[in-house]
């Protein structure tokens, strides 16, 4: 269960152009992910997936079968409020009646807040030069039960100096095998890091990475250190080592996954 | 299941002092109000409630059964920041080990935000001099998932100048019986408000309304009417008139539970 992307994929694997009679639609979506078990639909796995909810709910409007590719494949728990995916159809009426229809039938935790219509040869996962994620850190010494399912609950005291110190060691390409696993086995791990970010708002510490994409993990465990170094447990300079490592081991813990969300893919 | 509050009670019902041998404490408490059926246990129905799962985690804790009483009877899906209760314990230790071990044992939709000794006469219902709640309207054409539990999704444009002139008619000392129920038969329905507001930020609109005391489903009622104004349906006037009549049957619609969080208990 992936918190997040893919491998980049040679030419002969991109996907097909939508077929004739079908045209091709992007789809912006956003979820609440408390209560599905990550975005994509696997055969290893059992439980509610994004991606099935979305592809039941094209086929009861359009009445037909129907595959639809998301760009990050979000992990059980994690949210989106800027995933896109994209699909074919046949759809002969305008597609904001297909919204409508789409969000009248779709549960509460997952909504279309945009469809429209694209090249026949766009892929969401394969033309999507990179990813943004937001994770939020609660950063109080008392719990916030009506923030429990969208942030990670840290109540001890935070130098968010160091955490902002230790971002900038991420930044560039590396091997960022400490951090995370590929999504197939032995694809690379080497992984683009365009920007990372810790801000504070209020009693929340927002850390923001954007990436051309991530490992499995990858987020979480780049949040996790940075609340390490924010604890006093790491310094920037050890995070670096990590990093420098490219050894899992070297890193013993990953931050929640409901502290974390896909806010925006970048084409 | 009231969303709110109750009549002002005559001082012969007033609740005892701390028997001997035990002091009273002031219990703050956060919830997400979602998987409740309301704060109150009550004998005519089931379900979850906040009341109970706090009364439990005390039992717990102290080994002792215990009689929460809260200044709020919020309704099922009514979400609090600011409630206050208060029970009479022995526990011999620090509140502050009582406090966590407390939010080591309550589940994560319900947080001990304060737990200090009070004066034994203290009575978290009676002695509130005023509520206040917020109201969150979510104002934009596509509903939001990750909102979908605490606020109301209305999508089409919203006056909310109108709203503001609307909301100044609910202020002052009236009979409210238009806008909600009392809790006990032939309860007296006049109620003190003495501040309404609805506020804009970003996407939202935030209608704040304070009083010494509320009907049930009383917020829920204005926060409707306010929207029917921002809508364009009713005028400041209308709104006026409805509070004048004391008639129910003048207002047909109630707002969601999830949009409203009893922020504030005032002593």
């Amino acid at each position: 269960m992936p918190d997040t992307d893919m491998p980049v994929q040679p030419l002969v694997e991109r996907a097909p152009v939508a077929p004739p009679g079908f045209y091709r639609v992007r789809l912006d979506v956003e979820y609440d992910g408390t209560d599905f078990v990550g975005w994509q639909t696997q055969a290893s796995r059992h439980g509610r997936t994004v991606q099935h909810t979305l592809e039941a709910a094209v086929e009861r409007v359009t009445g037909s079968g129907v595959r639809i590719v998301g760009a990050g494949r979000t992990d059980a728990g994690v949210h989106a409020t800027g995933q896109v995916a994209h699909f074919d159809t046949q759809w002969p009426h305008p597609l904001e009646v297909l919204q409508r229809a789409l969000n009248a039938v779709l549960p509460p935790d997952v909504g279309v807040v945009g469809l429209t219509e694209t090249q026949p040869a766009f892929h969401a996962r394969y033309d999507a030069l990179e990813r943004e994620y937001v994770y939020t850190v609660l950063n109080r010494p008392l719990r916030a039960p009506l923030r429990a399912r969208i942030a990670w609950h840290v109540p001890g005291s935070l130098d968010v100096e160091a955490m902002q110190a230790a971002c900038a060691v991420f930044l560039g390409r590396y091997d960022f095998r400490a951090f995370g696993r590929p999504m197939r086995e032995r694809g690379s791990t080497v992984r683009t890091v365009t920007a990372v970010t810790a801000l504070t708002h209020a009693d929340e510490v927002m850390i923001t990475v954007r990436a051309d994409a991530f490992l499995r993990h990858m987020v979480r465990r780049m949040t996790f250190a940075l609340v390490e170094v924010g604890r006093g447990r790491l310094s920037p300079s050890d995070v670096a080592s990590i990093v420098a490592s490219a050894d899992p081991s070297q890193l013993r813990g990953i931050a929640p996954p409901q502290g974390l969300c896909l806010v925006r893919v970048i084409y």
